[in-house]
């Protein structure tokens, strides 16, 4: 038997990507790249030969599940969790490595978003079997630590232990998304690294964890052993989302375990939050636009356009902007200004519901 | 008998106006202004009460026949005279004034083009009604020339003698696009108006104008006398049109002839050539914005928006600029760069014709 398990959360809307990520299509299910796979479909490819197909497991809305198995059509129904309402993702952790306990109590797992993008895919590969072999029989929980190259502020931090290991150093903190000052400091020091959101851990760890940290969503999920994987687990799962608070894996127990340890890695990640970071790890032109669509562009740079294959887009005298156009929605912004794409997406939402 | 005939020339394409003006559904067939009337609609409109419906006159290309007869459905098939291949002005007036003389030698006509606008509709037919007795029985040719406003070099400008009449003058030289020097000196100078392409002549003096300054086309268009208004007439104007060169009614007439006369007038007229002549003429929102389309506009400003009703655009941070997007085709373009468009239009006839 193959203990070695990988959790896709693929439940997220990824607001800051309007208007490509919709609500009924959010991110992880486009082509972002144009390589012809979709991010969902490009994580789950990344797990090739690390974990059998059928020890995959994707955690989504109930919304996208159709989408998530047109996507992945080896999974089987009980291979694509859903959850009734969005809680973050303690909850959604949670509830898959309980079901994943029920069948291997000695099950080893990584847990990915499927929504970001690793262009070193054998540094990816080597840095998760690495994670593996230190979870397996260790009561430790390891994250994916990537070498920041630049203050970036949408990211959180992790601070290790320089003297700690080799490679896999022992966690002192996690800090959420610091202000431009922290982050410069944080790169300078040496002793921060970018935290990506990938966890590597045994089933009775992770457990342990929820039960020390987390014990009211432990106490929930630990209730569910008698009906996962039966007829019954629908209606429990519902109405164990709706006892559940909304919490991240990082605040409820990452920054509280006291045995947490990150593998400083350099994997070409992206977590694709917003444009700017497609941007920054796509392609460029010689005038340092990335292109994805029918254009005609006049003196124009630094640009990101995306537009739909059918449609003929002509640009003149634009420095720095994103065009990106998807289901009947245009937005053109200033890429400095992205971090507006938000309030665009309220805005647009009092337009009618169809454009979020 | 009401001898008062008009003419609309509607057989352009419009180019700078890409991309609402395209090779299949030109400028003038679109309700530019969002008033819910056509341009041409809104010229044929123009002239009611000036004459009546049976003696309006549209020459256009063949290709654009149905379209004339959609918007304007009093019309009979007689009234629709269409060219075969695009010869400029002067062969297009010919064709409909010989046809009208035919009919009608005491005719008096007005020639228009189908794509400008006018805002001040009552001071238009006063002006017409003037130029109308103007020139009943005199053997003069009239035209309309504006006041202008400031030094546009997109126009042509009519110079004539200040002394030589109250709001009739006689007209001294025809200069076309000036450059911006010269143009400043026009209009400085208080002896200039703008060319708006309006004619007034009764058909006689119109063909003897021909016979003295075009005799080749007067030639030409003489010889269907027999034929106009009969089953013969597509084929002989076939012939006509491959036969006669290609030459504007103020190259080949106008600035030859002796006897021609404007009227000064103050209209609220633009030729609407360019997207900037748009902007100038329509309702602009607190940020000097144009809009007609369905849009969320942030830091955004002196900008002129058309776009697709059933599209959402959200823009953030354009200053001057226009965002147009007709028939799959979307143009992202510098005010001040509209002069490129022309070059846009080449380009995109690469892509493919429908985008032209």
């Amino acid at each position: 038997m193959n203990h070695t398990y990988v959790i896709i959360m693929a439940g997220g809307i990824g607001t800051r990507f309007w208007p490509f990520s919709r609500t009924s299509y959010p991110k992880q299910f486009h082509d972002v790249l144009g390589t012809g796979r979709t991010l969902l479909q490009q994580t789950a490819d990344r797990f090739d030969g690390i974990c059998p197909p059928e020890n995959l497991f994707i955690v989504t809305s109930s919304l996208y599940k159709d989408l998530c198995q047109k996507q992945l059509p080896q999974l089987s129904d009980d291979q694509v969790l859903c959850e009734p309402i969005a809680r973050n993702t303690a909850p959604c952790i949670a509830y898959a490595c309980y079901k994943i306990a029920q069948r291997d109590p000695n099950a080893n797992i990584i847990v990915a978003p499927a929504d970001h993008i690793i262009l070193k895919e054998d540094d990816f590969k080597r840095t998760v079997r690495k994670g593996l072999d230190a979870v397996e029989g260790n009561d430790i929980l390891v994250t994916l630590g990537i070498q920041p190259t630049r203050p970036d502020t949408g990211y959180g931090y992790i601070q290790y232990i320089p003297e700690s290991g080799d490679d896999i150093k022992k966690v002192k903190t996690f800090t959420e998304k610091p202000h431009l000052e922290l982050a410069r400091q944080f790169v300078d020091s040496g002793e921060f690294v970018w935290n990506a959101g990938i966890f590597i851990w045994n089933v009775q760890s992770i457990i342990k964890s929820f039960e020390n940290c987390l014990p009211e969503i432990a106490e929930i999920f630990e209730e569910g052993k008698s009906v996962y994987y039966t007829d019954g687990e629908e209606a429990f799962i519902e109405k164990a989302y709706s006892m559940t608070g909304s919490i991240s894996i990082d605040n409820g127990v990452m920054e509280k375990a006291s045995n947490v340890f990150v593998i400083l890695c350099d994997l070409g990640w992206s977590d694709l939050g917003t444009w700017k970071s497609l941007y920054e790890v796509s392609d460029k032109n010689e005038e340092y636009n990335v292109v994805d669509g029918h254009v005609l562009l006049y003196d124009t740079k630094n640009c990101i356009i995306k537009t739909p294959k059918e449609r003929l887009v002509a640009i003149n005298g634009l420095d720095g902007f994103i065009v990106a156009e998807y289901d009947n929605v245009l937005m053109i912004c200033r890429k400095e200004d992205e971090q507006k794409v938000k309030a665009f997406v309220a805005d647009a939402k009092e337009k009618g519901t169809e454009f979020v």
